[in-house]
């Protein structure tokens, strides 16, 4: 989605987005379904918050809504609404309503649309567009999901290096129309259309009419390929804090630009994804079904129930112990569950390090060293404590022994794992996000009843 | 961190950026370090992989290169700089060098950096600024952390409303260095100074020359209050797309602007705080030493030993009915860790949907259900799975349906606590990432236990 166009008809929106902005505990769309307020006692709220409004609803209250007034989605609110609730209402909508919507947004907002559409719909739709507008979406659907082909502007300002401050301006109040809504730089390109260097539209008005453009231009710190991945693109921005940046095709010329708006909602995305990574959820939306639920958690917990009958097992060959020693049973939970959540901790800063590319290759080993380090202090520490726990509650010294020296090699297995199996996962081209989990509570399981029902057997029997 | 302004001498970044950005694999510092390289050889390097290479530093590296050489720490470096490294390098810096970096950063960035010094060294370079700049950052300096105020740029651009579009530009080429280094927009304001809308320079600069801004502006979506905090105003710029908004007083008076790179910013902080929170670590940086990363980590672990003791209790009640049937020693961690981990998914779904609002009292009361109904499905599909491995295993039709029974009641309770735990965090006003995983373990503990335990002692003994 780039920079929003403004509303047809702009209320003064201080006062109304107070109530429906941050805290909103009413719903006008609901108001409206109830019949408590008309359809001109919407016009004035934003399409984000219209937007808003409309993903609380459920889905029978979306297509009550939209059988009674199509027109009441705008292309704005098309462009601003989930993908998922896009996909839902799209067969709902009439096609010369839709047709209209795709040839009035910009290029980008327009193909997030086409791209949600059934493969029917998507060809009636594209049929009905004037053909400049049609080759451009098909431009950018040829590119992959999540690339920036897919996702970037093709519409930018251009203009050779040897034009003037004031001959730019000219042009653009002459282009008007065909400009993108908004914009940040004008591209400085070589004749063959190469990008050689940016003027952002703040310096471009405060300099001198008569100056030449190759003399006010910034160098570049990004020209990003088409075939580049969203997250790439994302770090880029954030590193160098870009406002927008040039795309480039295989022959270096200029295509088109990526927005920082844009990449707000991919850096929301990947951190969604990341974070419900770690914790096993493939998916997750407000507008799931129990159903859908179902299919986002359960293959990360059938993953979990075989680790946990792995452990079992574990636990199965000192059941001899467990009998004579029920003490066993009680205390060893404990060490399992300390381990888990130690092992989680050091997994999850990991994961983010890398994402953050604060964790690299280079600083790797200095890294694994300390959190090594670390675990050991938090091992001895907890062994300490387990120790004390394990002798007050039982009188046994050599259980406590026995908890004692399990707590601290469990800690020291789980801080290893937790940052030995994103790297390992990193290495061989896999998310460590995504099965990170499972490896590291394996082994924090395996260990923690092996190392403390082993030592145990060999101790107290 | 405002848009930075370019290198003094820039390069053509893009050869170079694709070794030092994207694929850091090896470090120009640390050939410098070795004699490898000269000072000449890093002059082109931006500020931005400057930074980044230098925080991949050891502390002993980064005193070395700062003592051999303070002028290579460029005002744009400070920063760019993680704020732990900043603290860290400050003291190493000599105060003229500081005070002539501060003043040549803009009013945010150098306000990010003064609030890392210690009192004395703050109080010398404060003395050392003109008054000007002294009273900027004594007015930042004087709002709490994590507000608008403290991260707000104190340089904008305002016109009144009935000056032209031509008037407006020629204000700006005069003004010249006194405005900021990159903005987006002019914000217009009544004769109170009280912003009245925008107008985005693209659309300035496209206008006729004769146009009244008050024709041309656009309704402002989003005025922030001065002690707004910076998760809401976050949240603003997402919702509404926002590449700058307007900064007010109590009185509605126009002070500043925030800008859309440093919201970049504060969404990355955000979001590594949450997923950290998540997972029970209150704090984590590269800096870390072992002892740091004990700090961050140690609090949660001994809640969680407390909530294992708790779990461990429950087990001893029924130490005589494994006494006698130790297959339920080995079956009992299976129960509670999937509890555990539905658990944690329904809780960093729920966690995920409140921060990016999309769960709302609104739809609370649906979410709620939807993931109780969720929650039976799972339970009764693994309570299936677990029973037909307990009969395989134990030949036990009995202890196959205790643990069929156990299984959905703790996949009922794991998925209502996942939920339910982190509303009602929120309702109270507490951070819903912060403490939930506690809770929702607990639970799933106690429960998981309990029930298996519980039941068997009914039905076996």
């Amino acid at each position: 989605m780039s920079q929003k166009s403004p509303v047809d008809n702009p209320p003064f929106a201080g006062e109304r987005m107070s109530d429906t902005g941050l805290d909103a505990d009413y719903n006008l769309l609901v108001d409206l379904l109830d019949g408590a307020i008309g359809l001109d006692d919407i016009t004035d709220i934003h399409p984000a918050d219209f937007s808003d409004q409309f993903e609380q609803l459920t889905p029978e209250q979306r297509e009550r809504l939209i059988t009674g007034a199509p027109q009441i989605i705008s292309p704005d609110i098309l462009s601003y609404l989930e993908d998922e609730v896009v996909e839902d209402i799209l067969p709902l909508l009439p096609s010369d309503q839709l047709a209209q919507a795709i040839s009035e947004l910009d290029n980008d907002d327009a193909t997030q649309i086409i791209e949600e559409m059934e493969d029917e719909q998507r060809e009636e739709i594209l049929g009905a567009l004037p053909s400049a507008d049609r080759a451009q979406l098909e431009a950018s659907l040829k590119f992959e999901d999540e690339t920036i082909g897919r996702l970037m502007q093709r519409e930018f300002v251009a203009s050779p290096e040897f034009w003037t401050v004031g001959s730019t301006i000219d042009h653009m109040r002459a282009t008007g129309e065909d400009l993108p809504e908004i914009f940040f730089n004008v591209y400085v390109v070589d004749p063959t259309f190469k990008p050689l260097g940016y003027v952002n539209l703040s310096r471009l008005m405060r300099a001198p009419r008569a100056m030449l453009l190759s003399e006010l231009m910034e160098p570049l710190l990004a020209k990003i390929p088409q075939e580049m991945d969203q997250e790439e693109a994302a770090y880029l921005f954030q590193k160098y804090s870009l406002i927008s940046a040039p795309v480039v095709d295989a022959s270096g010329r200029l295509v088109g630009m990526m927005t920082v708006d844009d990449i707000i909602e991919i850096i929301q995305t990947e951190n969604t994804e990341d974070i419900l990574a770690l914790a096993g959820v493939s998916d997750a939306g407000l507008t799931d079904t129990a159903a859908t639920v179902f299919k986002a958690r359960a293959p990360w917990l059938f993953v979990n129930l075989l680790t946990a009958i792995l452990a079992s097992i574990v636990i199965a060959q000192f059941d001899y112990a467990i009998n004579q020693i029920v003490a066993l049973a009680v205390l060893m939970p404990i060490v399992a569950s300390m381990g888990g959540n130690a092992g989680t901790q050091a997994l999850t800063v990991a994961v983010r390090a890398l994402s953050e590319r604060d964790l690299t290759p280079q600083n790797a080993w200095r890294a694994v060293r300390r959190e090594a380090v670390a675990a050991l202090l938090i091992g001895i520490v907890f062994a300490v404590a387990l120790a004390i726990i394990a002798y007050v509650w039982f009188g046994d010294t050599r259980l406590a022994g026995v908890a004692f020296v399990a707590m601290i090699i469990n800690h020291v297995f789980a801080g290893l794992a937790g940052i030995l199996v994103p790297l390992g996962l990193k290495r061989f081209g896999a998310d460590p996000a995504v099965s990170s989990s499972v490896f590291v509570t394996t082994v924090t399981d395996v260990i923690g009843f092996f190392s403390f029902l082993g030592f145990a057997a060999m101790v107290l029997l």
